[in-house]
């Protein structure tokens, strides 16, 4: 039996040369006034038991996290025809690339590239009742929180100076891939993206990918076993933008990062584990978060290779 | 316990549907002469049994899967060093673009696409004192069998219609990315593909990266657990060509495939499998053999997500 | 001393041939309404004679030629500061593609394609007072027809189609490219497109362009000779989308087309000439037009080359 | 009557400013050791005067001007036929890119970039019997300088170099670009581009290209003023790399240059212009030689334009 409380002591204190590392992500206004200096990190293990140390239960932006939550909605009511909308193959380019959406014809390679989850958003206006409040709903239920809920300053905020999304999102309604409206799609888009998750909340809701012996069923999202482990392969081959290679390499873990510092990640049938500080690397993922979880797989030797 | 035995045996009835589905590799000549109707399968626990059905003792040439023998040995020279020359990421165009290596300068996005495969082959043509012989050795320790060769008719007809890669080739030596001469590079390389082995052979030599608590050192090629496991890694990210993310998708296991028709895969302290049919499909990885993998892993419902 | 009436009547009748050969612009609602089996042309020397045949006083959609009118403008307010904003390179690749803006930073290769389009309507925005009102003013002015128009119906719905032209709208801005605000530099641009002219309008502008060594002085925008002869150096070699080298090679002259079917091109210090049939072919450029075009300069032996 | 002696000689003085601007081409071993503080300029009549200043009878590498020699030829032989295998659109990359290949399956976009000279050197050595002799024979009658020859030695350096070319050429024969042997093609291509011509010289030969009334019929290789027109035409959209427009815009006529750091151009049917000075500034085109021409032409106010 692993003592996970132990090891997460030391890891933070093992990661400290990196705490002033990186700088937090500048072009969403919102985001940039938070105090980069914070850490927290949270492990869950199937068996019931929680671990978590400093800011665990500080709220964040979890932005591109929340890919993974709609991408569940989507795989629930679609089924495997979700994958003619959308490809599962790491992109191999930064994430917001148009380039490649322009060479294959606006279906974007992966759910998890800004492309891909504009389409997955697209395709839950179309057949969720009301998108908003259904969203919400499978977060708080799959987190155990009742409060969690949309910043919608921040999501008012990356709207305004979101110039890259809007392109993507014409181009993707200019080659089909969007049916419906394309403003609405950027509005639900950035709204999911601001959601406020601690740690705590974020290892919660992702131990249900972590436990797919379990039954996955979230307030009418219901995904099989196979479904679950597919989606964490989703998430092992592309949930890091252009360094999944390097999550992989590192840690040995499938997960997903997103631009407010939080990362994810789960080893199936053991735990999840959530970490966040806000200050990235170059690729956009938080600095202290892929050491921590680097130095996790390491001490414990276990990762699912 | 799993009877691998059956399962294996009712997976090669399953697939039968697919027996004559692609078509075997036709740009090599030597390879399109091969009997495309062909099937073995072999799958090696880490507590020492085999389980062979059908064909699993036919040698085929193992094409791309002689990266990852490669891979290792420059890593076991190398170290981390490695990764200053060739990425960890996958490429996310098909395994041969030349596109992204204009893009990126000259360095390959991974060791398993043809350009990174290029330089490891130029590695070890600078740190092997009998690079050719060196190889066959560290293979036929690795596998435990003595008369694993070259198929030098198949490596020189590839070679002679081999533009595409010569193509690679002569573009990273313009970028620097390779030392040596570029003829010798190509032909190491070619010769290293042209290594004929059996499903059985291909397991047995896979269980040492199953199988990494044990020490892995064969021929004088080391690696630590670490180094093992990292290499799983890059195999489940990049090992598949464009199709890396349908096979983690899919299978849920890391793995190697070559033009050849032969997959292997690993499960990380359980088993490895490797399996083999000429008939490809459009991405050029075996029909019959991914059938044949995504089976395992769904009856056995075993894989590492 | 050519006796054009009778060249350009002897040439309708040679390219009879190819009155059926193409469709109009699709993509453009309510320019797919048009009748496509019209034809147009007039000639215009320096001297001051006119050549028309057929409808060659019908109005229709410049669209694309607008841009040169565009250019004019901002060239003549910016003169050669306009050029740190914008090419003045052929951008090699379809007249719309957003791979070029991505790669170059989104400084679009020339004027012409359509993200240089918007970045020179986004300085006329920003340096005009009455931008609307001044580009009518100019066109109608350098043309010698007090009513030209838009057709803000056709604005309109070019503007609710346009989903790739707001792709590119919107890369721009988040590339720093457009200054403004990005729903006006749509609006602008959509509006000049839809300005309605003949023929014989169309030759009487572009005259102004064929006799640099007359004062360039329209409703305030004047240029020199040397910039007036830029321009149709900028024209030979981007005027044409993807299809420059093409034109330049059957025509040997300066000049700009329109998906409305417009073509007009320069003899300069001889002659401009307009040209208009709606089916366009593969490029995007009228059939019947070009074929016309290299009539003339064929049967004429005149062209600059 | 242009003064076109005085008037050269003022080009001269006004560009002593660049003289030392650029560097020589360095990839080139044999042309890196040339004194990079030369330079020679000679301009000749279509009605038989030459103006020539400076260094205009000494001899320099013409590299890439001979690209236009071997499309005479090419175009001699196969008429119209030629531009199936080669484009004559402008390349808007580097004149080296392999991009702008693997995207259009093989094609070359026009005859003066890297790989559609490496395919217009392929046709020749399929259609000619002496190649290197019939190329030979036709350079010194179409300049009327009987000594003119290869240099073998630079033609070697180029080949045991020329990485990228070989690169291009492999990548050619993938495509089935290249008809022969990949390593004839590169032969023959180095050594035409090895020839060496003076200033005055290569304007005597443009002269034919100039004065296109005239019969153009040299040593066998015979155009139509047709014929002549448009490869006037295609080096106008193509000569000069990525600085087409740049050229077109500054300069206004058609022309080739060479990293040798030799400019060509003509002013059909009134003369044509040659200038040499080995520094080139970051596009691989002599600084002083477009410099000179673009005064030329402005002083001179003449233009194609």
């Amino acid at each position: 039996m692993m003592n996970y409380k132990e090891i997460l002591e030391n890891i933070y204190k093992d990661i400290q040369p990196y705490s002033k590392t990186g700088e937090q992500a500048g072009y969403i206004p919102a985001l940039s006034k938070v105090n980069p200096d914070q850490f927290g990190m949270c492990l869950c293990t199937i068996d019931g038991c929680d671990y978590a140390i400093e800011g665990a239960d500080v709220r964040f932006s979890i932005q591109s996290i929340s890919k993974v939550f709609a991408l569940a909605m989507s795989l629930s009511v679609m089924g495997e025809d979700l994958w003619s909308r959308v490809g599962k193959e790491p992109s191999g380019t930064a994430f917001n690339s148009l380039v490649q959406l322009e060479a294959e014809n606006g279906i974007p390679r992966n759910p998890f590239m800004n492309a891909g989850a504009l389409v997955v958003t697209d395709i839950l206006l179309s057949v969720l009742e009301n998108p908003e409040d259904d969203f919400l709903a499978f977060v708080r239920a799959v987190s155990g929180s009742d409060d969690i809920g949309y910043n919608v300053e921040v999501a008012s905020s990356e709207r305004e100076t979101g110039y890259l999304n809007a392109a993507i999102a014409n181009l993707l309604k200019y080659h089909g891939s969007i049916k419906g409206d394309v403003e609405q799609v950027l509005h639900f888009y950035f709204l999911m993206c601001s959601v406020e998750m601690s740690c705590r909340e974020l290892a919660k809701a992702f131990l249900a990918f972590a436990d797919h012996n379990n039954r996955f069923c979230y307030s009418g999202v219901s995904l099989t076993s196979s479904q679950v482990k597919r989606m964490n392969a989703v998430m092992q081959t592309c949930g890091f933008y252009d360094e999944a290679g390097e999550f992989s390499y590192l840690v040995g873990l499938p997960g997903k990062s997103g631009v407010g510092g939080g990362i994810v990640a789960i080893y199936p049938l053991r735990y999840s584990v959530a970490v966040w500080s806000p200050r990235l690397n170059a690729k956009g993922n938080s600095v202290m978060g892929m050491k921590a979880l680097e130095l996790l797989t390491t001490e414990t030797k276990e990762s699912i290779f």
